[in-house]
């Protein structure tokens, strides 16, 4: 009797946990030995991340305990942290242990990216787990308690927020809704407080249509955000950040959204990386390596252009079905199938009630894209969790 | 026609506030005027304000709006900080402008008492108004998001409250029922978390029935508290406390409950006084000036067997009766009342659902002395604001 094929899954974020979840479902008795690995026994749901980091949402909202998405008994589950992938020996190292495969699966999603500026990987915080935006969440909180005992430290009511790209923006607009009710609540008049978005592209959100550019900036600065576009940041202090112009923001708060890397340890595997990085073939494979596949944030796509396509949940939960019906097809014997990205639309929110997003060739701004945006939100939890965890998640 | 005399008062703590809302009641028309003088527009509810500091109760229930407390046709309210009491020319100094009286009221309230140890100062952290309530709060969950990005540093998980008197018991019975749900909220195991209650006096609750003070050390070593009784502390350090034995225990948080003291206005103004305190005669007023009445944590008042009460909510809200009558006696050229305590009982929190107290000659401890302390609470609110607020603050 031959031995059954072993796939491990590393990391269950939206690639590998959406790999998982159609696993389950396509495999049958025997077929596979399926693993996932991850670091938390949750899995988060990254696009929600801005809500808890700015205080606007519990971060309990943005995660799902992973046993109630994947059944335990045709999937198991390690909750380890991966220290080193070793693709010549078909194995993987965790902090406690070692797993060999047959199949791989690389979920391990990004890290930031800073681009060498001095002092943003030590100083600036960063919107990238749940710890990460409770961090963040108790910082600012902090910050509002620490300027009533020190009232001449402006800087405490400062907060810059480097990059003006989604994330950047998403976590603006929430960050602006805070404002309010925490001034309330320690008793800050809300005219000291200054909320800076950096952005050294020369437009916030880079490739997406400008009218709706200049729509969303508005609505922000509505709200009191400042923004400085064209603007690079030259160095990250304990202070605040030195601009190329060599002007100087002190503020106490700075969190960096201007980018996203791939895994370090695909660097360190011996992968041919950008990044971090692993551009994959059309079935979704690391070159050199037909049984190793790569999502999200640690693969490059090309769009037709011949230009990658921006990392985002949705390319992917794409992704992983392609991936799912890869590793179903080569263990059968079956043909693999090309991966293809259709774009369903993007909606970028801009805080309570108010949205911009591309549907199709549509155009949308306003209620109606916030209410898209959470039609989008929903329609993710049913995916992967069916109508239970909308109801439990949805916040409703 | 001569000039009405005019009453300054100084703080809106227990001796102010109550002191200005029985002026309100009792002088009549034109008979004198009444100015109450306070660094915050609201009064706070010094024995609650515990439970803000640990996080188990929202700091706004322990302030009421001083307006709604008094009527101000009737008495001025001037919202700033006293810089100087110039009694010998009848006069104090606030940050904008200055007040003449001819009668002066001081409840400034006191200042920790940190008795040289070196650093306590600088690095211990005290429960004395909304914005330092606020502060300890934040700080204390700014340590479980900061071990969720550093666990190696346990030290962000111990809690060191110094001082097993009152206000350092209630603290800590409110801390330990807070650990919990932090916890929860962040992910931590909570034997990790380590609160120590140290005090240098041979016991805790010094003065206290020892029956009771046993009761209370079981119900808070059950919730997780290390008790370090007849163990002073030499120094406070940016990084815990060093002990009178020469340990050393590392923590990022220090709340010191020591000692409470006047205030240095007092001996900065020439009275005399002993930490800060005036002893004052019988009818309340400062020696050597008839016109100056000195209330609460600023004033010493001595028990039949000649040492000071501690100063307390209850005693403070005793005097205010006899101030208020005595000023108006003073107007009317009546005769002046002595001041006399009379205890109605003390009942000492340890968080949810427990106590301990004498009413009486009555011991009473567990969910019974829980109740007490409630009605203590609310005959408080109803004292000051009748059942509008009882209702509005009562937290039922």
């Amino acid at each position: 009797m031959s031995r059954i094929p072993r796939i491990v899954i590393l990391g269950a974020g939206y690639g590998g946990i959406v790999t998982a979840i159609r696993l389950q479902k396509e495999l049958n008795y025997n077929e596979a030995d399926v693993t996932l690995v991850n670091k938390h026994d949750y899995h988060y749901i990254t696009t929600h991340l801005h809500m808890p980091a700015a205080g606007t949402d519990n971060p309990e909202n943005a995660r799902v305990n992973i046993l109630r998405l994947i059944d335990e008994f045709k999937i198991d589950f390690v909750k380890s942290t991966v220290t080193q992938i070793r693709p010549q020996e078909k194995k993987v190292l965790l902090e406690e242990g070692a797993l060999s495969y047959d199949y791989l699966v690389v979920g391990l999603g990004g890290e930031p990216e800073t681009f060498g500026i001095p002092g943003m990987k030590e100083y600036a915080l960063s919107i990238r787990s749940i710890n990460s935006v409770r961090f963040i969440r108790e910082h600012i909180e902090y910050q509002f308690a620490r300027f009533k005992r020190e009232p001449n430290r402006k800087d405490y009511l400062t907060f810059i927020v480097g990059g003006a790209g989604f994330t950047g923006i998403e976590f603006v607009g929430e960050l602006a809704d805070r404002i309010p009710p925490l001034c309330k609540e320690f008793d800050v008049d809300p005219s000291l407080v200054k909320i800076y978005n950096i952005e050294a592209a020369p437009t916030a959100l880079p490739g997406f249509d400008p009218e709706l550019v200049e729509y969303a900036m508005n609505v922000l600065r509505n709200k009191g955000v400042t923004f400085r576009i064209s603007t690079a940041i030259k160095e990250c202090t304990p202070d605040g950040v030195i601009l190329a112009t060599g002007e100087q923001l002190k503020a106490a708060t700075v969190v960096w959204t201007g980018g996203v890397r791939g895994n370090h340890m695909l660097d360190e595997a011996g992968f041919e990386t950008m990044r971090g990085r692993i551009k994959v073939d059309a079935k979704l494979r690391a070159p050199g390596y037909d049984n190793v596949y790569v999502l999200g944030d640690c693969s490059i796509v090309m769009n037709p252009e011949g230009r990658p396509y921006p990392p985002t949940a949705q390319i992917s939960m794409q992704q992983a079905g392609v991936c799912a019906h890869n590793l179903v097809a080569s263990i059968r014997g079956e043909r693999l199938k090309d991966f293809e990205y259709k774009s369903k639309g993007t909606v970028a929110s801009l805080g309570r009630g108010e949205a911009i997003g591309i549907v199709g060739t549509r155009k949308i701004k306003g209620s109606v894209a916030a209410v898209m945006k959470k039609v989008i939100d929903v329609r993710y939890l049913y995916t992967i969790g069916g109508l239970p965890l909308v109801l439990r998640k949805g916040r409703f």
